[in-house]
């Protein structure tokens, strides 16, 4: 069995094209204002358009069977469509961990669905931060330790009833891996299907700090302090304990991390494959996807090593407060637009983002340029 | 004449009141996440709620001999009122600057007039920020070199046709400051009698950056190298050009440096006048004030020197790309929210930090708490 069979036989990942860089330069250079003082919304918007001119590209190729002249005309004025942001969607995946019975977090498992059914009442802070800018939220059970009742409005995507405890079995199966990966195909097919243009994904799963800062030292190959943290906000002798029990995770199974996906299989939670999975589907579709906090990252991490050309995709929302985020964030080259301290998850820091993302679009689509305007281009 | 009586004479600032910070506070820590989790978020709520509450303290106060039973209620609830963001209002201040014939920037004085241009027919980034996150968008000539006409819809708050060049002369009279101060607490009292929450404060004026620095080395006392940028991107030969002229100013004027407003008046602009006036009535009529970049927080640096008390008020944007902005805002103990490597002035970085002020205001109204949700607080 080839070591990245699962993600490469689901996943067709190509890079964003870069044959549209000089028309998009050009057009923000022309932009009434100093040339690259809008920072960081520069470079986003040269992204964005990047992703969203491939995809129309491809788009247009499979057009190409039914009309020629079509294609190629809106291949040469592609540079002029704008930019767009089409039913934003937040998916929060939510999972149990097993290592969450040790003593690794000041909460019970019992309050991830406890937060899910907050959720679902529409009362948590991701809630709140995608009313106001216009995220559509679901909610996917990926192994919570209760099923919901089955018009609950949450996404049954279940591996299981919460993961094993990583420190003394492997977290899952192999099958699990790749039935999640088949789960986070068809909900992001689906979404784009129905014309979503952006994804962002969120989390919810009491223990998932231990699952990514395990997946971020055995991948990145670091030692496990560096990559622990005070999660939701433990004391010292909880935090020893974190490090001893992902230590002993990362000893007890180290002989089988022969793929990125084993190490996935061992250490993970099933809200990370499932996210995993998603940014790899996105990946595949030609569309954005907005990395929220640790879990996320860590999630995108896995992705990014099993098809590096998904960075094309990803937005990094936010650097969070969490010890390791920041390492984590550089070694995937990777330039976070907020940095606020944050440290819930759910996906809210990639909610905050979704403003400036949409003011990236906006730049670029409706500023006047120097010879609209009648300004003095200086520079 | 005593030192600082221009500003003593026109406005009454007084701290928020510290009484309702221990409920603020509880009704935070109550919500349905890890305590302190929303960063930034959480201190921005406190400092809103802080001053909201104050507002409507000293409006019930003035009430108080109508009808005192309704105070005493009023006054009790108020920690449950609901935080408010009502017609939040961008003010962009512009004008022209005499030492902007000398080389110090890439842009000719012209280009402030077709800027202003820019801004009437909606074309430049403040007015797409401004249209995408719900800013009233006013500018106001305080003194660009050629008058506009008087249907153009800019507020005519003309101090002159643009300052004196610093270098060579003062840059005003003391008597233009207090002509600034005036036009500015009657803009400022014109939008908040007419139901306006907050203000935001951006310019547009070639040469300011040479101003703003200048205020900054004198009123901080601080080396001119420490203080000046390269502005909208100027080379290294304009940059040493730039430094000269604001030492030359500098020192020219020094001896008559005898107060916070004779420096002003040496070196400010008739924009940076008028802002700190602004900053100086918001802080009087206890709303809150966002501040842009380099020229606004400079405006603020001298509105904060005149009355301390103002502080309570402002809230940073971002730390734009402007060298000695990261140095003023340390000086004024000032975190930014956003740092995007902006540097376009207008008001676009306080126009992009308004979906986090707005995020503050809905996670403190909106956000269950753990009694309501049913969520196991562990904090």
């Amino acid at each position: 069995m080839n070591q990245q069979s699962i993600a490469q036989s689901l996943f067709s990942v190509t890079a964003a094209s870069r044959q549209y860089d000089d028309a998009i330069e050009h057009k923000i250079n022309q932009k009434t204002k100093p040339l690259g003082a809008l920072g960081q919304l520069e470079s986003l918007a040269k992204q964005i358009a990047r992703v969203q001119y491939s995809r129309e590209s491809e788009l247009s190729h499979i057009l190409l069977n039914r009309t020629e002249s079509a294609v190629t005309e809106s291949s040469q004025s592609s540079t002029h469509l704008p930019l767009y942001i089409n039913k934003p969607t937040m998916l929060v995946f939510a999972a149990d961990h097993g290592i969450a019975a040790y003593g690794v977090s000041i909460a019970p498992s019992e309050v991830t669905t406890q937060m899910v059914h907050n959720f679902i009442y529409g009362g948590a802070a991701i809630n709140v931060f995608c009313r106001q800018v216009g995220f559509a939220l679901e909610v996917i059970d990926c192994g919570i330790l209760q099923p919901l009742a089955t018009d609950s409005g949450v996404v049954n995507q279940r591996l299981g009833e919460g993961t094993q405890a990583m420190h003394l079995q492997p977290a899952m199966s192999l099958a699990q891996v790749r039935q999640g990966f088949e789960f986070a195909k068809l909900l992001v097919k689906r979404h784009v299907d129905n014309g979503t243009s952006m994804i962002a994904l969120g989390e919810m799963g009491i223990g998932n700090t231990s699952a990514a800062a395990a997946l971020m030292a055995a991948v990145l190959n670091l030692d496990v302090d560096l990559c622990v943290g005070r999660g939701t906000g433990i004391d010292d002798a909880t935090l020893t304990k974190k490090v001893t029990l992902i230590n002993q995770a990362i000893d007890l199974h180290r002989n089988e991390f022969t793929s990125i996906e084993s190490i996935l299989a061992h250490l993970g939670g099933f809200e990370i494959v499932q996210m995993t999975g998603a940014i790899l589907a996105a990946a595949e579709q030609k569309i954005l996807v907005v990395i929220d906090g640790f879990i996320a990252t860590a999630a995108a991490l896995v992705a990014l090593k099993l098809a590096p050309q998904s960075h094309d995709y990803l937005v990094f929302a936010h650097e969070s407060h969490e010890q390791g985020h920041q390492l984590m964030l550089q070694a995937l080259q990777a330039t976070p637009l907020l940095s606020l301290g944050l440290r819930l998850g759910e996906g809210t820091g990639a909610a905050l983002a979704l403003p400036l993302i949409q003011g990236a679009v906006n730049f670029y689509n409706q500023m006047a340029s120097f010879d609209d305007a009648g300004v003095n281009n200086v520079v």
